[in-house]
């Protein structure tokens, strides 16, 4: 995996102290500005115009298995509210001008399409979620779809996850990633209470055991614990590292994925910046592991990519101080040493 | 003064609750959507196009005495940076759609302007900031500013400062409007050594001690230890909340200018919102006492309003997350009850 450009990232920092603002003032943007120049390999960096946003959709078994506050049959009537532009990451992506897709990849519904890969996916804690042909097509889904994306000209890209019951895997896909025990990697989703909290963790731990020694592998991993729209998203970044595009993360299942990328082909982390905490616990773990810190923090637990879209002005910001401020040579010229 | 419009306050909480999102999904948005639409008495709320940013620019006497990493030659010189378009906050403020505005009521040049109070304002740890028609005079460039932005149409508007020194004797405001000693609200403004620290600590002690029992009145607090930038500043944000503009606020100058002004007339606070947290102890006790929460945290210390127009796109996802998401009884009318 290539690094974002070295030298670009130091002339960014360059330029970024360079300019007429007292040292440092610029605070996270100045590092955000510095973190796209370095991705672009351009100094000023280019304006972020084009963000796509693509939120892979799927069942998992687990939903079935009270780790829910919501009914599994919940994630194909969202799929049809995305598609009708009213989600709440609609909302968000029609203010900031974020392009908004939305793959089928595993949705327990009869509807056919080019994505699918099958309709759920496996009860983790019973089965594995996929078999490894799945996870290969799954794989194959989220490359294509970003190589679609990246073609279309993405400036920046951001993944969502819809599917009740997602943050069950999506943790577990963090308890693999860092061997860390179910215990520290469970969270209350979209709400559970403490008993369906109490099964999650039993749930967790059980596929956790199950899935045995295939944890030290990202993608055996994927076949044992995630799930088909984790999969694909988890190449959707992997794919937009490839191709040195940056890529905005969301929350949990986001990140889960980012992680899983990262340990396929280590170096997608450098590609991603964090848009907002999620107050799931395997979130954090995740990010502090790839050494990112999220722009906001402002209690979202909605999901579908809604943190990132919400954080994406702030990249814009980013940009913009680092290409539209004065440079202190210009300003006041006898500093400047001219 | 009064206050924002409880009947809608409630019934954008009752809009909040009945969309089709997982509840309490929408965080600290969904909050700031339901005060825009008390603010406004609108539900949904309306959506915040013109946003206005004024910035109130003055020289500080004490500037001469050790407080600020800068010479006070450089207000003048970011006045002219304001005017050419190329500060960090007009780079914000293009790429957020938010207009500018620079009003000279104090700088230490002999620049004239409608709205010039006096050149400079009094070191506060030897003398009087202001005289008190000093302070009425820019009490009424405040308002009279504030005015011209209402009429203009502004949605929601912001101030910011500019003036060396600024951040003593907006801690003094603070100091004085909490009852709490220098010690607590002293800071490193845009970044003054532990030498600067002490004397700015000492200087604030000292301006305290010499403002005596006027600290109990805000108005005579602006003469003794304010200036004529935060005094028209605190006009601004009073005027605007008498006529029932909501305000978001910067940092340490515009929080010290808002508790000023809800100490003039209690009840600006509902008014405001927070937009980034500033590094300075004061704004965050202020804002505490006026029981708002920043949006924002990035580590801005640029001043100029910027945190606030960086926070503006969160505002408006607030809004457009409330008017535009679906409701549940639309997406599953059997839940409707209908």
């Amino acid at each position: 995996m290539r690094a974002p450009d070295a030298g670009a990232r130091r002339a960014a920092a360059e330029r970024l102290a360079g300019l007429a603002t007292p040292s440092g003032a610029l605070g996270r943007l100045g590092e955000t500005a510095v973190w796209v120049a370095a991705c672009q390999g351009a100094v000023p960096p280019r304006p972020v115009e084009r963000v796509r946003l693509t939120i892979f959709a799927g069942d998992h078994g687990v939903a079935r298995h009270g780790v829910s506050a919501y009914p599994p049959e919940v994630t194909g009537a969202m799929v049809a509210v995305f598609e009708s532009g009213r989600a709440g990451v609609s909302a968000l992506a029609a203010a900031h001008d974020v392009h908004v897709r939305v793959v089928d990849v595993a949705v327990d519904s009869p509807a056919a399409g080019p994505w699918k890969v099958r309709r759920g996916s496996g009860a983790i804690h019973l089965e594995d979620a996929l078999s490894p042909a799945e996870t290969a097509r799954a794989l194959a889904v989220g490359e294509a779809v970003a190589r679609e994306e990246i073609a279309a000209g993405a400036d920046l890209m951001v993944s969502g996850d819809m599917g009740i019951g997602n943050t069950t895997p999506a943790a577990a896909l963090v308890a693999a990633g860092l061997g860390l025990p179910a215990t520290e990697v469970v969270g209350r989703g979209t709400g559970v209470d403490d008993a369906g909290l109490a099964r999650k963790l039993e749930v967790l731990e059980t596929a956790l055991r199950r899935a045995g020694d295939r944890v030290a592998d990202p993608v055996k991993t994927l076949t044992a614990l995630g799930s088909a729209d984790l999969a694909a998203s988890t190449a959707y970044v992997l794919t937009a590292a490839r191709a040195g595009v940056p890529v905005l993360l969301d929350g949990l299942m986001a990140v889960a994925c980012a992680l899983t990328a990262d340990r396929i082909e280590p170096g997608v982390a450098a590609w991603c910046a964090a848009g907002h905490r999620s107050t799931e616990p395997a979130q954090s773990l995740a990010l502090d592991k790839m050494g990112l810190e999220p722009l906001l923090d402002l209690g979202l637990r909605l999901g579908e990519g809604s943190g990132a879209v919400a954080a994406v002005p702030l990249v814009r910001s980013a940009v913009a101080l680092l290409r539209d401020v004065a440079l202190l040579a210009e300003v006041l010229p006898g500093e400047s040493g001219a």
